[in-house]
């Protein structure tokens, strides 16, 4: 891959080059995402968000990390009904919508559309989520956390422990996650799941085939013992026959404050991709970790504008102007945390 | 209450002091507001608009201002339904929607909801309504419009003499303006409505505490005589069990413009919260007024841009830099009236 | 018409003095909406878009417009049911959205409500739609692209040869663009339909009483054989009784590679307002054109932006200043086609 010009469809388009040119740019991102300095780099360009499938935090993570950059957002949000209703191609859409914007950010609720749509399009597209199947940048900005609070803590990737917590069968950030750990020297994985959330077969001998050691198990207690990162997942309701049958599994495998001081290691990263079920029943995260130091739940989030913008430089080839268009910023920015 | 960095939720907050210091930040906002001058201040800054109720013309005011003041807004209309169905707590939603923008203004159907979110938050959260229970944003441009209007006929707000007009129960703005007026020397109030509706005992209890004069009646031509100010408001329809009992209190409290004439001192300032029921049954604000220029209703709704502009310039504290930011317009900006 | 704070409500208000003005001023568009250089002209001006009926893709054409000049874009889509349901009239809404703008572009579901909106607006409104009313940044861009084509091929509007193809009795866009037509020197139009839904008496009688030759037809090879520009139309289902009533005329005036071969002058462009219906059942305009250099469809598109640019410059005169605040653009422009 190349990155002037790329679409960003899939994950299996990186290779470990990529990753790392891509991690390195989204590091110097910093000053602009924490309101040190602003750029205007790319004053002038419009992104076109277009979010045929609602995901609040993704398309507005996007557009901010486009108007950080100094760009202009336009926006569509739901399905536009009329279009597909009168019999319009995939292809024609991306033809014209493309006519109107220097990239675009896409998601939407079919398999493969994003790619389709990408065939019509004559600027490149970045795989916003397209159903079940690809959401690029929720693997890179997860990797890219793993290796920030590696790094405050003085480590690197290669070596990483990690335990994958929760539904493993149809969690789609852990399927992507694992397929982005295939590029890396030996890891060692701890998928802790129940026997029918188990991680498909498929990834876990990708993973074994790649040198990973990988131990199953139900445990949570014996999943979360040895390892740097722990990474939860939510038990996703939508994917069960019913209610009753989503209910078997929620809450079986809860973090806690008391857990996590018995079971791990000191300084074991907490990571989840959000949202967390934080009702009575599920508490996968429970609230009382929200002061553990090492709970990087909204880092991680945070970082997702970090690797956007990252991505949105690369692929508009102004990565290396980004400072050259800055300044220092003028407004209040103190945070409150 | 300090500015810089503070969150706005509530009119309570606020003492005489910093009504003051608002009301002069947003005086200064004419010339940009007017279109004779642009200001690029907030370049670079984000505003968060989530409105998880629709409220078109209060979104587009807070958009507006903070477009006027050079920043970027990203947005949200609508419930995100999603991440409440999966059980994300408001902290959460604040935690991860707070890294994504500067300051964040937030309207949600639920009381205390926006004081529950602004806790989550990393950046400062304005109140844009929670359900029935604040709209500071409103009173303060309510009463910045009595104060303007009251200054373009040589007067200032002490002694200023109000007639409150329609459904003083329900109306949430009526309630927040009132506990403004607390702030200020003895006023004259005068609460027209029909005994169903009435203002609430506790608000007016708390002008008389306060040694302001309050006079209830239901009689119009009464209430509207001798007064600066007449505040019009609508029937809520929505707070009766049924059309019928609605419709038994629309019309009541018509003001025409023979009615005017008839009871009112010349250049009494007619205002309304908007939107007026302008249907045949209703006409709290018969179209007849639309030539008298006491009619200050489109003034108010103006207002509304100064008063969050001034807001924004407060909380990022910039209101000394807007004017260094500043150039004429190039554009054509006559209006019609 | 004078361009400067004029509102752009219908296309009866152009004389041909005005069209080629537009036209001179959208030409000089071309390097801002290719990406080689953009300006800052509207820099702090602020469109208000209000889609108060769908139309993903010219509200993004419309909000692109304003972006390429500079300018910020606030937006409303879907219907604002609750200040109607309040009883607000569209004086109203006009009188209060107007404040938070420099120009608004509006789409309204009834036939005549922008006229109704403009008439309270303070600001400029440009008709985006209204009902099956008028649509005129649409027949704009279509006699746009008829020229740009032409003149591509060395020729000029005058003696034009153009055929109409589909439903001509529903098609908003044929009579709009019949309308303009009548501003030039004689031409010669083939009108392509079934019986039933034939181009209406008075326009037919409109285009000849100008001097033009009109030929009636249902066979679409005798009508696109000697024509410089076929323009195609889609069969409007929702303009029938029935699916089944629809189904009758669908895909009766299908063009593809070799009906065109077979029957047009080499170089015949093929335009169509869009959304083709692609389609089994459909095809309007088969995908096998898409590799026909002279299938005109998404330049047309494209030039949707140019004449809307235009359009702003010139009603908020900056016409002759976009130059002046303009540089070279520094992120990747490449284009895929």
């Amino acid at each position: 891959m190349k990155f002037p010009g790329s679409h960003i469809l899939s994950i299996d388009q990186f290779e470990r080059g990529d990753v790392e040119r891509l991690f390195e740019v989204a590091d110097r991102m910093r000053p602009y995402a924490h309101r040190q300095r602003i750029t205007r780099v790319l004053e002038g360009a419009i992104l076109g968000s277009m979010f045929f499938e609602p995901s609040t935090r993704t398309r507005i993570s996007f557009g901010s990390a486009f108007n950080l950059l100094g760009g202009e957002v336009r926006e569509t949000t739901g399905f536009e009904t009329t279009a597909i209703a009168k019999g319009e191609s995939l292809f024609d859409t991306a033809r014209v919508l493309s006519g109107y914007s220097d990239v675009i950010a896409m998601r939407h609720p079919e398999e493969g559309s994003v790619r389709e749509f990408a065939q019509g399009s004559r600027v490149p597209v970045i795989n916003g989520g397209d159903g079940s199947n690809e959401h690029p940048t929720q693997a890179l900005l997860d990797l890219y956390t793993i290796r920030s609070e590696l790094m405050s803590r003085g480590r690197g990737l290669d070596g990483l422990r990690i335990a994958m917590v929760g539904d493993l069968r149809y969690g789609r950030t852990v399927h992507s996650l694992s397929r982005l750990l295939l590029l890396y020297q030996p890891v060692h994985v701890h998928l802790v799941a129940p026997p029918e959330l188990r991680m498909p077969a498929e990834i876990t001998e990708a993973l074994r085939s790649a040198g990973h050691e990988v131990i199953e198990t139900e445990a949570l207690e014996q999943g979360i013992a040895g390892v740097d990162i722990v990474y939860s997942t939510r038990i996703q309701e939508e994917r069960f026959a019913s209610r009753e049958e989503a209910d078997l599994y929620r809450g079986r495998l809860r973090l806690n404050q008391s857990v996590y001081t018995a079971n791990c290691e000191p300084n074991t990263v907490i990571m989840h991709p959000l949202p967390r079920d934080s009702r009575a029943g599920a508490q996968e995260l429970d609230v009382d970790l929200n002061d553990n130091p090492n709970l990087a739940i909204f880092r991680q989030s945070d970082n997702g504008v970090l690797v956007r913008m990252a991505l949105f430089a690369l692929i508009l080839d102004v990565a290396d102007q980004v400072d050259t268009h800055a300044r220092d910023v003028n407004w209040f920015t103190e945070r409150r945390f």
